[in-house]
């Protein structure tokens, strides 16, 4: 049963790991930094679909198969499905979990909603309503264009501060008992609103909500940075991680360790022209399954703070002139024998 | 700490309470038959908004506020807020929940959402990540309209299958310990999908999910229709509910005692041209909050089964030609007294 701790922490007292991860990715996410680290990489936009809605749901369909193979659970074992995506009506996850016959929760968090997911996940094992639980989420580049933006045909000049909205899928199996990796923190984030009105500069827009989250996340767990060996946000991009640096810096902060951001970590910004770098919801869960993960299970890195945030906008606020609202859930992570 | 019953239930071992419930509708909703059941009705669809989706948000918040001042609590007492809409990236909610400063889980559950932020409420309670939180949904009739099917200046003819989305908005707050009405039973439901492709026909796409659901909860538990004074889906209308009863029938279930549905309660389907009656995340909920709760609270019922509904499809899915795939979550409610 959890403990509460401060304002916005809840302190797991089961031991709930992260038993397994599995990523399926673009052919330009399958390009970047990372592209050893992923379980499987598209051939193009299309995942064998007439539609790139269609091809995000295989795309996750795959993600999900992927893991339940790499973990030998069947999906009958599953207690919960928790999964979103940045579609409306999150029509990209239904689809996906449509034949898996595992009871379903769709959230939407925009770009955190991987955070959410891990955090309703860990808290039902946590609260012994599951044993096993996946979270998984996903973005599509060419859907979320013509989601969020313009279509793909009208060849828009992108701004530097633009982030690129990943083609990619990444689930994790969360199960109850020690399998390595444990979830043993989450604090939830407050909607956070900056009044920042640029939707080519989401950036800047989660970076407030971010701090917020990684503050609430100290204050309440007695922790600082340094107790860390990694704190990586999620979809910042470069801008949005200056800022929140420069947010931490403010208030006399600085982090010793890797501070990063899973949208600086997915592409080679330069060489890949994605300007500020990385967002969608695919992001962070793929840079979380198919990379950190990894660090923790290789023992590159024994304690983490995983730290997803999301823009809170649809094509009809912005074109109601509403300002963007952020969102920041964190996860301490840890591998075995951190102290 | 919550114990699994079966394959798709979760027993409340902590007494959770549905401590209070506000509903705030518009203008239609508050001319039916449960008229002097909810706390306000808007004199229009605009709740003095410029647009219909902002309306929406000013409802909700006004639901949020109501609930608090009801149950003289403060926003900052609350633990989490867990809420969802109909409108792309959910951010009916979000712009409701902006300024309250509670940590926030967005959901989509299309119609079920209600279903879905009152068990993942309930669950972070029992779990004891939790004392104290909100789960609220709402839907406007005009933002629905646009978002899912035509615009309104159109004046497109309805099918007599169509449900009407109801302006409506319902809040409730599950808090641990007893208040007089609780939470007990769990059923968290699958995707099903029945190939249903009329989007002016949601209670047949529902329908067999709303029956999966509710088997499920019987077989889990042990019990039958007979153990509840009223079981009360959500949003599935005069057809849909029809189709659960024969679906029901078939398999030798009848149900001995009230057997209806939230979109049957909410208008008078006759006299307000509705066609199969009301529809809308906000449906439920404000069915719920302002009348299934007081129905308890005044000795009417002892114990029901609520279980709201939800057609998980977009605008989108209909132009690709994909069918329309079903949800539906119970939840066990029972006052004092019950046996």
């Amino acid at each position: 049963m959890a403990k509460r701790l401060g304002a916005q922490t809840a302190l797991l007292t089961r031991t709930v790991s992260v038993a397994a991860g599995a990523s399926v990715v673009g052919r330009k996410e399958g390009e970047g930094p990372l592209r050893e680290r992923f379980d499987e990489i598209g051939d193009d936009a299309y995942f064998g679909q007439k539609t790139w809605e269609k091809a995000e749901s295989v795309m996750l369909k795959r993600c999900f198969e992927t893991l339940c193979r790499k973990a030998r659970i069947s999906a009958s074992e599953l207690h919960y499905l928790l999964a979103g995506d940045l579609q409306s009506q999150c029509t990209g996850s239904v689809f996906a979990a449509r034949e898996s016959a595992v009871p379903f929760l769709g959230l939407y968090g925009a770009c955190s909603t991987m955070g959410e997911a891990m955090t309703l996940g860990a808290l039902l094992i946590d609260g012994g309503a599951a044993e096993a639980v996946c979270a998984m989420t996903s973005s599509h580049f060419c859907a979320a264009e013509r989601e969020f933006r313009l279509p793909l045909e009208y060849g828009g000049q992108r701004a530097p501060s633009a982030q690129w909205t990943a083609t990619a899928s990444g689930a994790v199996l969360l199960r109850s008992g020690d399998c390595g990796v444990r979830i043993t923190h989450i604090t939830t984030g407050k909607i956070v609103d900056a009044g920042v009105t640029d939707a080519g500069n989401m950036g800047a827009a989660m970076a407030p909500a971010a701090w917020e989250t990684l503050r609430a996340h100290f204050s309440d767990t007695g922790r600082s940075p340094g107790d860390y060996d990694a704190v990586i946000t999620g979809d910042l991009g470069r801008f949005g991680h200056e800022m929140l640096e420069e947010l931490a810096r403010r208030e006399g902060v600085g982090f010793p360790n890797v501070f990063t951001d899973c949208g600086m970590l997915l592409y080679d910004a330069q060489r890949q022209d994605v300007h500020a770098g990385g967002s969608g919801c695919g992001c962070s869960a793929a840079v979380f399954a198919g990379h950190i993960l990894k660090c923790l299970r290789e023992g590159m890195w024994k304690r983490i703070l995983f730290a997803p945030t999301g823009a809170l906008m649809s094509s009809v606020t912005s074109q109601q002139g509403e300002s963007i609202p952020g969102i920041c859930h964190a996860l301490a992570i840890e591998a075995e024998g951190a102290e």
